[in-house]
Protein backbone atom coordinates (compact mmCIF):
# COMPACT_ATOMS: atom_id res chain seq x y z
CA UNK A 1 0.00 0.00 0.00
CA UNK A 2 1.15 3.36 -1.11
CA UNK A 3 0.41 5.78 1.72
CA UNK A 4 -0.11 8.88 -0.55
CA UNK A 5 -2.61 7.63 -2.62
CA UNK A 6 -4.03 6.06 0.48
CA UNK A 7 -4.71 9.61 2.33
CA UNK A 8 -5.82 10.87 -1.04
CA UNK A 9 -8.33 7.95 -1.40
CA UNK A 10 -9.68 8.12 2.04
CA UNK A 11 -9.29 12.15 2.45
CA UNK A 12 -11.21 12.45 -0.81
CA UNK A 13 -14.33 9.90 0.92
CA UNK A 14 -14.74 11.83 4.03
CA UNK A 15 -14.57 15.31 2.17
CA UNK A 16 -17.29 13.98 0.31
CA UNK A 17 -19.54 13.06 3.47
CA UNK A 18 -19.54 16.38 3.96
CA UNK A 19 -22.16 16.85 1.78
CA UNK A 20 -24.26 14.32 3.79
CA UNK A 21 -23.14 15.08 7.24
CA UNK A 22 -23.06 18.95 7.33
CA UNK A 23 -25.91 21.41 6.99
CA UNK A 24 -26.18 23.56 3.47
CA UNK A 25 -25.59 27.15 3.95
CA UNK A 26 -29.17 28.02 3.30
CA UNK A 27 -32.27 29.38 5.18
CA UNK A 28 -32.18 31.48 8.25
CA UNK A 29 -28.76 30.79 9.70
CA UNK A 30 -26.81 30.38 5.89
CA UNK A 31 -24.36 33.15 6.20
CA UNK A 32 -23.28 31.31 9.56
CA UNK A 33 -23.53 28.11 8.27
CA UNK A 34 -21.07 29.31 6.00
CA UNK A 35 -18.61 30.65 7.89
CA UNK A 36 -18.30 26.67 9.63
CA UNK A 37 -18.09 25.17 6.36
CA UNK A 38 -15.63 27.97 5.13
CA UNK A 39 -13.03 26.48 7.92
CA UNK A 40 -14.07 22.79 7.64
CA UNK A 41 -13.83 22.77 3.68
CA UNK A 42 -10.44 24.78 3.61
CA UNK A 43 -8.25 21.73 3.47
CA UNK A 44 -6.41 20.20 5.93
CA UNK A 45 -5.16 16.36 6.16
CA UNK A 46 -7.89 15.06 7.92
CA UNK A 47 -6.06 13.12 10.10
CA UNK A 48 -8.50 12.39 12.75
CA UNK A 49 -11.34 11.03 10.79
CA UNK A 50 -8.65 8.86 8.68
CA UNK A 51 -6.93 7.28 11.98
CA UNK A 52 -10.77 6.75 13.09
CA UNK A 53 -11.47 4.70 9.77
CA UNK A 54 -8.17 2.88 9.86
CA UNK A 55 -8.78 2.04 13.65
CA UNK A 56 -12.25 0.52 12.79
CA UNK A 57 -10.37 -1.37 9.54
CA UNK A 58 -7.65 -2.71 11.76
CA UNK A 59 -10.18 -4.41 14.17
CA UNK A 60 -12.88 -6.08 12.26
CA UNK A 61 -11.11 -5.70 8.19
CA UNK A 62 -13.18 -5.18 5.33
CA UNK A 63 -16.79 -6.38 8.04
CA UNK A 64 -17.03 -2.61 8.97
CA UNK A 65 -19.39 -0.66 6.76
CA UNK A 66 -17.83 2.48 6.94
CA UNK A 67 -21.21 4.25 6.03
CA UNK A 68 -21.62 3.46 9.75
CA UNK A 69 -18.04 5.52 10.66
CA UNK A 70 -18.61 8.61 8.40
CA UNK A 71 -20.91 10.63 10.91
CA UNK A 72 -18.17 10.03 13.84
CA UNK A 73 -15.18 10.59 11.01
CA UNK A 74 -16.90 14.02 10.35
CA UNK A 75 -17.78 14.74 13.75
CA UNK A 76 -14.13 14.34 14.95
CA UNK A 77 -12.87 17.05 11.99
CA UNK A 78 -15.40 19.30 13.43
CA UNK A 79 -14.08 19.37 16.51
CA UNK A 80 -10.31 19.63 15.41
CA UNK A 81 -11.29 22.28 12.96
CA UNK A 82 -13.19 24.58 15.45
CA UNK A 83 -10.80 24.11 17.99
CA UNK A 84 -8.28 26.02 14.78
CA UNK A 85 -10.80 28.28 14.64
CA UNK A 86 -10.77 29.32 18.33
CA UNK A 87 -6.78 28.87 18.39
CA UNK A 88 -6.37 31.14 16.19
CA UNK A 89 -8.66 34.17 17.28
CA UNK A 90 -6.57 37.51 18.45
CA UNK A 91 -7.62 36.68 22.12
CA UNK A 92 -5.66 33.33 21.66
CA UNK A 93 -2.86 32.83 19.08
CA UNK A 94 -4.05 35.49 16.39
CA UNK A 95 -3.10 34.03 12.99
CA UNK A 96 -3.99 35.17 10.10
CA UNK A 97 -3.35 32.23 8.00
CA UNK A 98 -4.50 28.69 7.93
CA UNK A 99 -4.33 25.95 5.50
CA UNK A 100 -2.98 28.54 3.32
CA UNK A 101 -6.20 30.60 3.76
CA UNK A 102 -7.11 33.45 5.70
CA UNK A 103 -8.12 32.44 9.03
CA UNK A 104 -11.96 32.34 9.64
CA UNK A 105 -12.16 35.54 11.91
CA UNK A 106 -10.14 37.71 9.05
CA UNK A 107 -12.95 36.96 6.73
CA UNK A 108 -16.01 36.57 8.84
CA UNK A 109 -15.40 38.62 11.74
CA UNK A 110 -14.83 37.47 15.43
CA UNK A 111 -18.05 37.18 16.01
CA UNK A 112 -18.60 34.89 13.40
CA UNK A 113 -15.93 32.94 13.92
CA UNK A 114 -16.48 32.46 17.41
CA UNK A 115 -19.87 31.34 16.67
CA UNK A 116 -18.60 29.14 13.49
CA UNK A 117 -16.42 27.26 16.24
CA UNK A 118 -19.31 26.89 18.41
CA UNK A 119 -22.00 25.80 16.26
CA UNK A 120 -18.74 23.49 14.43
CA UNK A 121 -17.99 21.97 17.96
CA UNK A 122 -22.09 21.34 18.32
CA UNK A 123 -22.65 20.07 15.28
CA UNK A 124 -20.22 17.26 16.20
CA UNK A 125 -22.35 16.05 18.77
CA UNK A 126 -25.58 16.70 16.74
CA UNK A 127 -24.29 14.25 14.18
CA UNK A 128 -22.94 11.44 16.66
CA UNK A 129 -26.04 11.33 18.34
CA UNK A 130 -28.10 11.64 15.28
CA UNK A 131 -30.65 8.43 14.92
CA UNK A 132 -30.88 8.81 11.34
CA UNK A 133 -26.98 8.44 10.92
CA UNK A 134 -25.54 4.60 10.61
CA UNK A 135 -26.82 1.36 12.10
CA UNK A 136 -24.05 1.51 15.58
CA UNK A 137 -26.05 0.33 18.52
CA UNK A 138 -27.29 3.50 20.95
CA UNK A 139 -24.76 1.58 23.73
CA UNK A 140 -21.45 1.85 21.08
CA UNK A 141 -23.03 5.42 19.66
CA UNK A 142 -22.99 6.53 23.18
CA UNK A 143 -19.56 5.14 24.42
CA UNK A 144 -17.79 7.02 21.36
CA UNK A 145 -19.60 10.34 22.72
CA UNK A 146 -18.10 9.61 26.00
CA UNK A 147 -14.79 8.92 24.53
CA UNK A 148 -14.91 12.22 22.40
CA UNK A 149 -16.10 14.52 24.91
CA UNK A 150 -13.32 14.00 27.62
CA UNK A 151 -10.87 13.94 25.04
CA UNK A 152 -12.10 17.33 23.58
CA UNK A 153 -13.11 19.08 26.77
CA UNK A 154 -11.60 20.74 30.01
CA UNK A 155 -9.42 17.03 31.08
CA UNK A 156 -8.20 17.11 27.24
CA UNK A 157 -8.35 19.66 24.31
CA UNK A 158 -9.61 22.49 25.85
CA UNK A 159 -7.62 22.66 29.02
CA UNK A 160 -4.30 21.92 27.27
CA UNK A 161 -5.14 24.75 25.44
CA UNK A 162 -5.61 26.85 28.40
CA UNK A 163 -2.51 25.42 29.98
CA UNK A 164 -0.39 26.43 26.56
CA UNK A 165 -2.04 30.14 26.40
CA UNK A 166 -1.70 30.94 30.27
CA UNK A 167 2.56 29.45 30.21
CA UNK A 168 3.44 31.75 27.33
CA UNK A 169 6.12 33.85 27.97
CA UNK A 170 7.21 31.44 31.08
CA UNK A 171 9.53 29.00 32.15
CA UNK A 172 8.13 25.70 32.88
CA UNK A 173 9.13 22.07 33.71
CA UNK A 174 9.61 19.77 31.02
CA UNK A 175 6.66 17.54 32.15
CA UNK A 176 4.15 20.74 31.71
CA UNK A 177 5.31 20.62 28.32
CA UNK A 178 4.11 16.96 28.22
CA UNK A 179 0.61 17.83 29.77
CA UNK A 180 0.33 20.56 27.61
CA UNK A 181 1.24 18.16 24.62
CA UNK A 182 -0.53 14.85 25.75
CA UNK A 183 -3.72 16.90 26.73
CA UNK A 184 -4.04 19.65 23.48
CA UNK A 185 -3.07 16.88 21.03
CA UNK A 186 -3.03 13.37 21.91
CA UNK A 187 -6.10 13.32 23.37
CA UNK A 188 -8.14 13.95 20.39
CA UNK A 189 -6.24 11.87 18.05
CA UNK A 190 -6.04 9.36 20.77
CA UNK A 191 -10.14 9.40 21.09
CA UNK A 192 -10.02 9.00 17.12
CA UNK A 193 -8.59 6.04 17.07
CA UNK A 194 -10.95 4.60 20.07
CA UNK A 195 -13.98 6.15 18.56
CA UNK A 196 -13.12 3.71 14.95
CA UNK A 197 -12.30 0.58 17.46
CA UNK A 198 -15.34 1.05 19.44
CA UNK A 199 -17.40 1.32 16.54
CA UNK A 200 -15.81 -2.15 14.85
CA UNK A 201 -16.37 -3.86 18.06
CA UNK A 202 -13.23 -3.89 19.29
CA UNK A 203 -12.67 -5.99 22.70
CA UNK A 204 -11.17 -4.44 25.37
CA UNK A 205 -7.13 -5.82 24.92
CA UNK A 206 -7.66 -4.19 21.53
CA UNK A 207 -8.83 -0.99 22.54
CA UNK A 208 -5.95 -0.89 25.30
CA UNK A 209 -3.31 -1.54 22.71
CA UNK A 210 -4.93 0.95 20.10
CA UNK A 211 -5.07 3.62 23.07
CA UNK A 212 -1.08 3.18 23.38
CA UNK A 213 -0.72 3.76 19.94
CA UNK A 214 -3.10 6.79 19.76
CA UNK A 215 -0.81 8.31 22.60
CA UNK A 216 2.57 7.44 20.45
CA UNK A 217 1.22 8.96 17.15
CA UNK A 218 -0.44 11.98 19.29
CA UNK A 219 2.76 12.65 20.84
CA UNK A 220 4.75 12.33 17.44
CA UNK A 221 2.57 14.54 15.79
CA UNK A 222 3.06 17.73 18.31
CA UNK A 223 6.61 17.11 18.27
CA UNK A 224 6.72 17.32 14.46
CA UNK A 225 4.72 19.70 14.98
CA UNK A 226 7.05 21.65 16.93
CA UNK A 227 9.78 21.05 14.44
CA UNK A 228 7.83 22.21 11.42
CA UNK A 229 7.14 25.74 13.17
CA UNK A 230 10.70 25.84 14.05
CA UNK A 231 11.74 24.84 10.93
CA UNK A 232 10.38 24.97 7.80
CA UNK A 233 8.45 28.12 6.45
CA UNK A 234 5.11 29.86 5.99
CA UNK A 235 4.92 28.76 2.57
CA UNK A 236 5.57 24.90 3.13
CA UNK A 237 3.00 25.12 6.54
CA UNK A 238 0.11 26.96 4.97
CA UNK A 239 0.00 28.78 8.66
CA UNK A 240 2.21 31.21 10.09
CA UNK A 241 5.82 29.52 10.79
CA UNK A 242 8.17 30.42 13.92
CA UNK A 243 4.75 31.76 15.56
CA UNK A 244 5.41 29.50 19.05
CA UNK A 245 8.49 31.15 19.13
CA UNK A 246 7.26 34.65 18.29
CA UNK A 247 4.19 34.10 21.15
CA UNK A 248 7.04 32.62 23.77
CA UNK A 249 5.96 29.03 23.53
CA UNK A 250 7.82 26.54 25.16
CA UNK A 251 8.04 23.33 22.22
CA UNK A 252 10.35 20.21 22.34
CA UNK A 253 12.88 21.58 20.11
CA UNK A 254 12.83 24.82 22.48
CA UNK A 255 14.01 21.88 25.36
CA UNK A 256 16.43 19.54 23.08
CA UNK A 257 17.32 21.19 20.11
CA UNK A 258 16.01 19.70 16.51
CA UNK A 259 18.43 16.84 16.60
CA UNK A 260 17.31 15.12 19.28
CA UNK A 261 14.06 16.08 18.83
CA UNK A 262 13.56 14.03 16.20
CA UNK A 263 15.16 11.06 17.09
CA UNK A 264 12.51 11.66 20.24
CA UNK A 265 9.59 11.79 17.75
CA UNK A 266 11.28 8.57 15.01
CA UNK A 267 10.96 6.83 18.86
CA UNK A 268 7.26 7.89 19.70
CA UNK A 269 6.62 6.18 16.07
CA UNK A 270 8.63 2.96 17.07
CA UNK A 271 6.95 2.46 20.06
CA UNK A 272 3.27 3.34 17.81
CA UNK A 273 4.14 0.62 15.84
CA UNK A 274 5.02 -1.84 18.95
CA UNK A 275 1.74 -1.62 19.84
CA UNK A 276 0.34 -3.19 17.03
CA UNK A 277 2.38 -6.46 16.97
CA UNK A 278 -1.09 -8.57 17.50
CA UNK A 279 -2.95 -7.41 14.85
CA UNK A 280 -2.58 -8.89 11.53
CA UNK A 281 -2.19 -6.68 8.11
CA UNK A 282 -5.74 -4.60 8.27
CA UNK A 283 -3.94 -2.92 10.89
CA UNK A 284 -1.35 -2.37 8.26
CA UNK A 285 -2.68 1.30 7.42
CA UNK A 286 -2.10 2.48 11.25
CA UNK A 287 1.05 1.66 10.68
CA UNK A 288 1.87 3.68 7.42
CA UNK A 289 0.19 6.64 9.46
CA UNK A 290 2.75 6.21 11.97
CA UNK A 291 5.09 6.42 9.89
CA UNK A 292 3.95 9.38 7.64
CA UNK A 293 3.01 12.12 11.02
CA UNK A 294 6.64 11.32 11.01
CA UNK A 295 7.36 11.99 7.49
CA UNK A 296 4.98 14.87 6.92
CA UNK A 297 6.19 18.48 5.86
CA UNK A 298 3.03 20.33 6.55
CA UNK B 1 -47.71 25.26 46.05
CA UNK B 2 -45.50 28.87 46.38
CA UNK B 3 -43.41 29.49 43.19
CA UNK B 4 -41.08 31.10 45.11
CA UNK B 5 -40.32 28.38 47.60
CA UNK B 6 -40.49 25.69 45.16
CA UNK B 7 -37.91 27.61 42.85
CA UNK B 8 -35.89 28.17 45.60
CA UNK B 9 -35.68 24.61 46.85
CA UNK B 10 -34.51 23.38 43.25
CA UNK B 11 -32.36 25.81 42.77
CA UNK B 12 -30.49 24.58 45.89
CA UNK B 13 -31.04 21.02 44.78
CA UNK B 14 -29.61 21.38 41.20
CA UNK B 15 -26.78 23.74 42.64
CA UNK B 16 -25.67 21.08 44.85
CA UNK B 17 -25.24 18.92 41.87
CA UNK B 18 -22.70 20.74 40.52
CA UNK B 19 -20.49 19.56 43.30
CA UNK B 20 -20.78 15.96 41.94
CA UNK B 21 -21.14 16.37 38.16
CA UNK B 22 -18.94 19.24 37.27
CA UNK B 23 -14.93 19.18 37.59
CA UNK B 24 -13.06 20.36 40.89
CA UNK B 25 -10.32 23.05 40.48
CA UNK B 26 -7.53 21.04 40.86
CA UNK B 27 -5.10 19.28 39.00
CA UNK B 28 -3.17 20.53 36.19
CA UNK B 29 -5.91 22.50 34.75
CA UNK B 30 -7.68 24.07 37.83
CA UNK B 31 -7.21 27.59 36.61
CA UNK B 32 -9.06 26.82 33.27
CA UNK B 33 -12.13 24.65 35.61
CA UNK B 34 -11.84 27.68 37.88
CA UNK B 35 -12.79 30.13 35.26
CA UNK B 36 -15.22 27.60 34.14
CA UNK B 37 -17.35 27.00 37.46
CA UNK B 38 -16.79 31.05 38.46
CA UNK B 39 -19.78 31.60 35.51
CA UNK B 40 -21.26 28.36 36.65
CA UNK B 41 -22.01 29.30 40.47
CA UNK B 42 -21.97 32.96 40.10
CA UNK B 43 -25.70 33.20 40.63
CA UNK B 44 -28.71 32.52 38.00
CA UNK B 45 -32.52 31.40 38.63
CA UNK B 46 -31.64 27.77 36.92
CA UNK B 47 -34.86 28.14 35.25
CA UNK B 48 -33.81 25.48 32.00
CA UNK B 49 -32.49 22.71 35.14
CA UNK B 50 -35.82 23.42 37.04
CA UNK B 51 -37.72 22.83 33.73
CA UNK B 52 -36.20 19.71 32.51
CA UNK B 53 -36.97 18.18 36.57
CA UNK B 54 -40.42 19.72 36.62
CA UNK B 55 -41.15 18.20 32.82
CA UNK B 56 -40.26 14.89 34.30
CA UNK B 57 -42.07 15.28 37.25
CA UNK B 58 -45.05 15.73 35.01
CA UNK B 59 -45.09 13.17 33.33
CA UNK B 60 -44.21 10.73 35.87
CA UNK B 61 -44.92 12.28 39.18
CA UNK B 62 -43.05 10.46 42.27
CA UNK B 63 -41.89 7.49 39.77
CA UNK B 64 -38.87 9.76 38.54
CA UNK B 65 -35.91 9.31 40.55
CA UNK B 66 -34.63 13.28 40.37
CA UNK B 67 -30.71 11.27 40.63
CA UNK B 68 -30.98 10.27 36.56
CA UNK B 69 -32.04 13.77 35.75
CA UNK B 70 -29.40 16.13 37.66
CA UNK B 71 -26.24 15.05 35.17
CA UNK B 72 -28.89 16.23 31.93
CA UNK B 73 -30.15 19.13 34.39
CA UNK B 74 -26.36 20.19 35.26
CA UNK B 75 -25.46 19.54 31.52
CA UNK B 76 -28.71 22.43 30.41
CA UNK B 77 -26.79 24.97 32.58
CA UNK B 78 -23.61 24.68 31.32
CA UNK B 79 -24.82 24.73 28.11
CA UNK B 80 -26.96 28.03 29.03
CA UNK B 81 -23.73 29.54 31.09
CA UNK B 82 -21.14 28.50 27.87
CA UNK B 83 -23.90 30.83 25.89
CA UNK B 84 -23.81 33.87 28.19
CA UNK B 85 -19.70 34.04 28.58
CA UNK B 86 -19.31 33.90 24.96
CA UNK B 87 -22.04 36.60 24.48
CA UNK B 88 -20.43 38.84 26.63
CA UNK B 89 -16.92 38.57 25.08
CA UNK B 90 -16.07 41.73 23.62
CA UNK B 91 -16.33 40.93 20.07
CA UNK B 92 -19.95 39.89 20.91
CA UNK B 93 -22.54 41.83 23.38
CA UNK B 94 -19.41 43.23 25.23
CA UNK B 95 -20.63 43.01 28.57
CA UNK B 96 -18.36 43.46 31.78
CA UNK B 97 -21.60 42.64 33.99
CA UNK B 98 -23.64 39.75 34.67
CA UNK B 99 -25.59 38.66 37.16
CA UNK B 100 -23.98 42.17 39.29
CA UNK B 101 -20.23 40.15 38.80
CA UNK B 102 -17.62 40.67 36.70
CA UNK B 103 -18.12 38.71 33.26
CA UNK B 104 -15.95 36.19 32.99
CA UNK B 105 -13.07 37.83 30.43
CA UNK B 106 -13.35 40.79 32.66
CA UNK B 107 -11.84 38.35 35.58
CA UNK B 108 -9.93 35.81 33.27
CA UNK B 109 -9.42 37.60 30.25
CA UNK B 110 -10.21 37.16 27.27
CA UNK B 111 -8.78 33.55 26.23
CA UNK B 112 -9.41 31.87 29.23
CA UNK B 113 -12.78 32.59 28.77
CA UNK B 114 -13.41 31.94 25.52
CA UNK B 115 -11.88 28.11 26.44
CA UNK B 116 -14.04 28.29 30.03
CA UNK B 117 -17.33 28.68 27.44
CA UNK B 118 -15.76 26.27 25.21
CA UNK B 119 -15.05 23.57 28.21
CA UNK B 120 -18.55 24.50 29.62
CA UNK B 121 -19.85 23.43 26.15
CA UNK B 122 -18.08 19.97 25.86
CA UNK B 123 -18.59 19.03 29.63
CA UNK B 124 -21.83 18.98 29.04
CA UNK B 125 -21.66 16.65 26.63
CA UNK B 126 -19.58 14.71 28.59
CA UNK B 127 -22.03 14.30 31.43
CA UNK B 128 -24.85 13.27 29.14
CA UNK B 129 -23.16 10.42 27.68
CA UNK B 130 -21.31 9.77 31.38
CA UNK B 131 -21.84 5.77 31.88
CA UNK B 132 -21.32 6.28 35.38
CA UNK B 133 -24.36 8.50 35.65
CA UNK B 134 -27.80 7.38 36.33
CA UNK B 135 -29.59 4.86 35.47
CA UNK B 136 -31.39 5.94 32.08
CA UNK B 137 -31.02 3.52 29.29
CA UNK B 138 -28.54 4.27 26.57
CA UNK B 139 -31.45 4.98 23.87
CA UNK B 140 -32.83 7.48 26.50
CA UNK B 141 -29.64 8.95 27.07
CA UNK B 142 -29.07 9.45 23.16
CA UNK B 143 -32.20 11.23 22.67
CA UNK B 144 -31.81 13.46 24.88
CA UNK B 145 -28.17 14.53 23.75
CA UNK B 146 -29.73 14.92 20.35
CA UNK B 147 -32.38 17.09 21.48
CA UNK B 148 -30.08 19.23 23.30
CA UNK B 149 -27.04 19.07 20.46
CA UNK B 150 -29.91 19.94 17.93
CA UNK B 151 -31.44 22.69 20.20
CA UNK B 152 -28.13 24.39 21.16
CA UNK B 153 -26.11 24.35 17.64
CA UNK B 154 -25.91 26.28 14.58
CA UNK B 155 -30.38 25.59 13.80
CA UNK B 156 -30.79 26.52 17.24
CA UNK B 157 -29.32 28.97 19.89
CA UNK B 158 -25.46 29.60 18.17
CA UNK B 159 -27.54 30.14 15.09
CA UNK B 160 -29.95 32.62 16.62
CA UNK B 161 -26.80 34.37 18.09
CA UNK B 162 -25.30 34.45 14.70
CA UNK B 163 -28.24 35.99 13.54
CA UNK B 164 -29.05 38.59 16.18
CA UNK B 165 -25.23 39.75 15.75
CA UNK B 166 -25.64 40.07 12.57
CA UNK B 167 -28.65 42.01 12.43
CA UNK B 168 -27.23 44.67 15.16
CA UNK B 169 -28.41 48.04 13.53
CA UNK B 170 -30.29 46.92 11.05
CA UNK B 171 -33.53 47.20 9.87
CA UNK B 172 -35.63 43.96 9.22
CA UNK B 173 -39.25 42.34 8.67
CA UNK B 174 -40.78 40.87 12.31
CA UNK B 175 -40.40 37.64 11.02
CA UNK B 176 -36.64 37.50 11.67
CA UNK B 177 -37.16 38.91 15.00
CA UNK B 178 -39.05 36.02 15.72
CA UNK B 179 -36.43 33.78 14.07
CA UNK B 180 -33.71 35.25 16.52
CA UNK B 181 -36.06 34.62 19.06
CA UNK B 182 -36.96 30.76 18.98
CA UNK B 183 -33.66 29.92 17.95
CA UNK B 184 -31.44 31.32 20.50
CA UNK B 185 -33.89 31.64 23.68
CA UNK B 186 -36.79 29.26 22.83
CA UNK B 187 -34.39 25.92 21.54
CA UNK B 188 -32.91 25.04 24.44
CA UNK B 189 -35.92 26.19 26.69
CA UNK B 190 -37.87 23.67 24.82
CA UNK B 191 -35.23 21.19 24.74
CA UNK B 192 -34.68 21.07 28.39
CA UNK B 193 -38.43 20.25 28.98
CA UNK B 194 -38.46 17.67 26.38
CA UNK B 195 -34.95 16.38 27.68
CA UNK B 196 -36.80 15.77 30.73
CA UNK B 197 -39.97 14.16 29.98
CA UNK B 198 -37.85 12.11 27.42
CA UNK B 199 -36.01 10.97 30.50
CA UNK B 200 -39.15 10.38 32.51
CA UNK B 201 -40.62 8.12 29.42
CA UNK B 202 -43.30 10.18 27.97
CA UNK B 203 -45.17 9.16 25.24
CA UNK B 204 -44.78 11.17 21.65
CA UNK B 205 -48.30 12.79 22.44
CA UNK B 206 -47.04 14.19 25.71
CA UNK B 207 -43.89 15.07 23.84
CA UNK B 208 -45.82 17.11 21.38
CA UNK B 209 -47.98 18.57 23.98
CA UNK B 210 -44.41 19.35 26.03
CA UNK B 211 -42.82 21.33 23.08
CA UNK B 212 -45.37 23.66 22.14
CA UNK B 213 -45.35 24.01 25.97
CA UNK B 214 -41.67 25.22 25.96
CA UNK B 215 -42.05 27.26 23.24
CA UNK B 216 -44.75 29.14 24.33
CA UNK B 217 -42.57 29.71 27.49
CA UNK B 218 -39.29 30.11 25.31
CA UNK B 219 -41.45 33.14 23.54
CA UNK B 220 -42.86 34.35 26.96
CA UNK B 221 -39.06 34.47 28.11
CA UNK B 222 -37.60 36.45 25.57
CA UNK B 223 -40.27 38.89 25.54
CA UNK B 224 -40.20 39.61 29.14
CA UNK B 225 -35.77 39.90 28.30
CA UNK B 226 -36.59 42.45 26.44
CA UNK B 227 -38.98 44.18 28.53
CA UNK B 228 -36.65 44.29 31.35
CA UNK B 229 -34.08 44.96 29.28
CA UNK B 230 -36.14 47.92 27.95
CA UNK B 231 -37.66 49.13 31.66
CA UNK B 232 -35.45 48.04 34.69
CA UNK B 233 -32.29 48.90 36.25
CA UNK B 234 -28.67 47.80 36.08
CA UNK B 235 -28.98 47.38 39.56
CA UNK B 236 -32.05 44.71 39.26
CA UNK B 237 -30.94 42.51 36.62
CA UNK B 238 -27.52 42.10 37.70
CA UNK B 239 -26.25 43.03 34.13
CA UNK B 240 -26.06 45.99 32.19
CA UNK B 241 -29.92 47.35 31.21
CA UNK B 242 -30.60 49.19 27.96
CA UNK B 243 -28.16 47.81 26.52
CA UNK B 244 -30.21 46.17 23.40
CA UNK B 245 -31.27 49.54 22.46
CA UNK B 246 -26.93 50.68 23.13
CA UNK B 247 -26.23 47.58 20.63
CA UNK B 248 -28.91 48.68 18.32
CA UNK B 249 -30.82 45.25 18.78
CA UNK B 250 -34.54 45.24 17.32
CA UNK B 251 -36.77 43.95 20.27
CA UNK B 252 -40.22 42.82 20.89
CA UNK B 253 -40.93 46.76 23.14
CA UNK B 254 -39.59 48.13 20.00
CA UNK B 255 -41.60 47.21 17.72
CA UNK B 256 -44.95 47.36 19.24
CA UNK B 257 -44.49 49.61 22.27
CA UNK B 258 -44.19 48.72 26.10
CA UNK B 259 -48.29 47.91 26.69
CA UNK B 260 -48.89 45.83 23.58
CA UNK B 261 -45.50 43.70 23.91
CA UNK B 262 -47.14 42.84 27.83
CA UNK B 263 -49.71 41.60 26.44
CA UNK B 264 -48.19 39.78 23.91
CA UNK B 265 -46.06 38.03 26.98
CA UNK B 266 -49.23 37.11 28.98
CA UNK B 267 -50.78 35.46 25.89
CA UNK B 268 -47.95 33.31 25.49
CA UNK B 269 -48.05 32.29 29.24
CA UNK B 270 -51.36 31.77 28.96
CA UNK B 271 -51.00 29.44 25.50
CA UNK B 272 -48.12 27.41 27.17
CA UNK B 273 -50.43 26.57 30.15
CA UNK B 274 -53.28 25.65 27.59
CA UNK B 275 -50.77 22.90 26.35
CA UNK B 276 -51.15 21.60 29.67
CA UNK B 277 -54.88 20.49 29.71
CA UNK B 278 -53.83 16.23 29.64
CA UNK B 279 -51.77 16.82 32.57
CA UNK B 280 -52.68 16.21 36.01
CA UNK B 281 -52.05 18.71 38.88
CA UNK B 282 -48.25 16.88 38.50
CA UNK B 283 -47.96 19.62 35.90
CA UNK B 284 -48.67 21.97 38.69
CA UNK B 285 -45.26 22.89 38.84
CA UNK B 286 -44.86 23.95 34.90
CA UNK B 287 -48.22 25.89 35.03
CA UNK B 288 -46.72 27.74 37.97
CA UNK B 289 -43.21 27.86 35.91
CA UNK B 290 -45.16 29.91 33.19
CA UNK B 291 -46.42 32.49 35.31
CA UNK B 292 -43.14 33.35 37.04
CA UNK B 293 -41.61 33.68 33.72
CA UNK B 294 -43.73 36.62 33.26
CA UNK B 295 -43.88 38.06 36.48
CA UNK B 296 -40.50 37.33 36.80
CA UNK B 297 -37.92 40.93 37.77
CA UNK B 298 -34.80 39.90 36.73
Amino acid sequence: MEIKSYLNEQRLFIEKAFATYIPEAKGDFSDHIQAMRYSLTAGGKRIRPILCMAAAQAVEGEHVDPQDLLPVACALECIHTYSLVHDDLPAMDNDDLRRGKATNHILHGEAAAILAGDGLLTWAFDLLSNPAHGTLSSDKKLRIIHIIARASGSLGMVGGQALDIANENKTFPFSTLQTIHSSKTGALITASVLAGAVGAGADEKQLTALEQYGKQIGLAFQIVDDLLNATATTEQLGKTAGSDAELGKATYPAYFGVEKTRIKAKNAVSCAKDCLTEFDDKAEPLRLLADYIYTRSH
